[in-house]
């Protein structure tokens, strides 16, 4: 593996799941202008988009790029293939697959929603249970990590459910593909979600959809938004090989050395090690100190993992963010709605020995803040534990 | 006024109206990973919608960014000011009020459309018949700089008439904001929209809508997207200090120094004094070589201006586009659907001596080219002359 560089200037590491520390190279990229109807530009999103299809390794796919945050890419991917006609299923089971569910209601698609609360994981045989029961249901939407409580759901198991019922697939993968596998075979869909600022290490500035051709083919005129519509992208780009609207020129040229940077660690197999064994050191490291996963050992993701706050009365989340940043490091706040939490991402360009130092910098802010005890709270610890 | 830096690592200069060519310190604030969450961004954003109001003058108004290319904004915008049994009036003379009103039609606006073709430019009196004859309609949509052609159209005397006739105007200045000076008494509006790469002279990857305050309260609950909702931002950046999904980092920071840049050349008075000069330079040399502008003098813009291709047949686009590229220019083609034409844009790091390179560039090429005559042919002339 190419060795990681740190962060220059003093910066701190930012333990957030996209915008993440990016590597230098990444971000040099961006010191050129380009011309967006330039052959080498065009050239450069022809070569991110057949990057993209051979990660997935799936050659019924094509890729279609979109500028604004992942979320515009997550509407975008629901409002082109959910005709409108559709029933939508929402797998919800945190803040991700809630905005999902919004989405489609804003833009008046009929929609149907399993809510599993703030973390648990909606399973197989209840997807399938809720399909036989209701036919109408034309997609289903499920997150892969659900990234506001770091839970990797179980999606082979959902996919099978939804293929075995004859219905369509739609993955919000924004937070996991090309750091966890995704196996078409596996986990068959319709679609998939991801964006630049996430296990690819780009910087943020747009998102892509993965989609199978006929899936393609057969979205004209669905979408509910001009600027969100997957097939005017799509054909606009296979047209003349440029994005519909500006693109964003000089985040794509970061994601182009992103994604040279992705295939020369070894792809999505050596990106996935190194993120699980980022997490593996945290996770033992904070458990060590007497902090507690929200979530047990076979539902954490190699993404983010959440902790319960420590039920010592000295803990304050915004003195430990301010400890924490005087030490080099940027954490995240939890996003539960039940459960006092905080979270610690473990993406970007950081490796087992950086987690180490993570460690170290919380065991040094709690003795600073005057926490003696990372124990959460026994009644905390309880309404974590998943059914 | 500060100097201006020649583009660097042999890049050339990009004549086309955003992505344009920026300057090294601009592009050199992404060298940095920032966190979305973190106070310090949060300050970044707080300062850049301050800024951009201190720009246009007038306190009554605020300023909401979005992510996406400048498209998603005015889809935004229009989504979100005008409700849901609001009729809106498109004073279109090019390609990006046609946009605008494709963008009305695809969320289901009803939407009446003053054609104007190619560039003719919309008259505040006609404007005023329309609204006369037709009580339903409620907004009137129009376009500052036409790009498609480099009209400058007269927006005093069509927001005169939208005011006259107590309807609400909403405006597209995207690549008029920063470089034409924009007053709200002389142009009563509802809102207006710009993107970060054009005469801001930033990096694309968001755009922004300036808005009465009144107006951003009453939109609640308007919008046909969830991500494209000008309201939710707004009421999430007031609450949090914080962009509702990701925001483009890095394009953030490099937006910030561009708009300090704009500060320390003269904010807009010297900005658009610099652009018209760069458009002088470039259509008299133009003319000296026999080019012909598709527009009269009034009408031109100091963004961007169209010429006739010439008659001679020796001229071919693609060539012409090579030849400059050697010679270190990206040029950009024409938007016209009857004539034919390229477009050379002067908006940018650019001043008059590079204009004057420009023009050299360009008769380097024609004599590489074998054009002996750069006139056009004079059906076109007349087929481009403003009624
Ligand atoms: C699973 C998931 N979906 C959607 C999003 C939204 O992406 P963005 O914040 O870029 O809009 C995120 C962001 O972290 C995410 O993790
Ligand atoms: C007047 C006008 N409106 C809208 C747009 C669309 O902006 P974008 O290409 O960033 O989507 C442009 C782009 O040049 C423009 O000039």
């Amino acid at each position: 593996m190419p060795s990681l560089e740190p962060p220059r200037m003093g910066e701190p590491y930012l333990l957030t799941p996209g915008p993440l520390t990016t590597s230098y190279a990444v971000k040099a990229a961006m010191l050129r202008d380009h011309g967006s109807w330039d052959s080498d530009f065009r050239a450069m999103t022809a070569d991110i988009r057949a990057r993209l299809v051979a990660l997935l390794g799936d050659p019924a796919f094509d890729c279609v790029p979109l500028q604004g945050s992942g979320s515009f890419a997550v509407e975008a991917m629901l409002g082109s293939f959910i005709p409108r006609g559709g029933v939508a299923l929402v797998l919800a089971n945190g803040a991700y697959g809630q905005r999902a569910a919004t989405a489609l209601r804003v833009m008046g698609r009929a929609v149907r929603v399993l809510d599993k609360g703030d973390f648990a994981p909606p399973r197989g045989a209840e997807v399938a249970a809720i399909l036989a029961d209701d036919p109408a249901i034309t997609h289903v939407v499920a997150i892969h990590c659900e990234t506001s409580s770091g839970i990797l759901n179980p999606l082979p198991e959902i996919a099978q459910a939804v293929d075995g019922a004859g219905r369509r697939l739609l993955v919000d993968s924004m937070s996991a593909f090309g750091g966890v596998p995704f196996d078409t075979t596996e986990i068959p869909c319709d679609a998939l979600v991801s964006s630049a600022n996430k296990c690819i290490e780009g910087v943020p500035g747009f998102g892509f959809v993965l989609a199978r051709r006929e899936v393609l083919e057969a979205a004209k005129g669905n979408a509910h938004s001009l600027a969100l519509d997957i097939h005017a992208q799509w054909a606009e780009l296979e047209r003349s090989g440029q994005w519909r609207y500006t693109p964003p020129t000089h985040t794509i040229a970061a994601f182009a050395e992103a994604l040279r940077l992705h295939e020369a660690e070894g792809g999505i197999p050596a990106r996935h090690a190194r993120y699980c064994a980022n997490r593996d050191t945290l996770v033992a490291g904070m458990r060590g100190l007497g902090f507690a996963t929200l979530l047990a050992d076979e539902w954490l993701s190699p993404i983010i993992t959440t902790f319960h706050a420590p039920a010592d009365p000295a803990f304050e989340f915004d003195a430990f963010y301010d400890a924490m940043k005087a030490r080099g490091f940027i954490i995240y706040p939890g996003k539960l709605t039940a459960v006092d939490s905080f979270r610690l991402g473990h993406i970007g360009q950081m490796d087992s020995a950086v987690m180490a130092r993570v460690v170290a910098a919380v065991a040094d802010s709690m003795a600073a803040l005057g926490v003696g005890d990372c124990r959460p709270a026994p009644a905390a610890l309880a309404a974590g534990e998943v059914a």
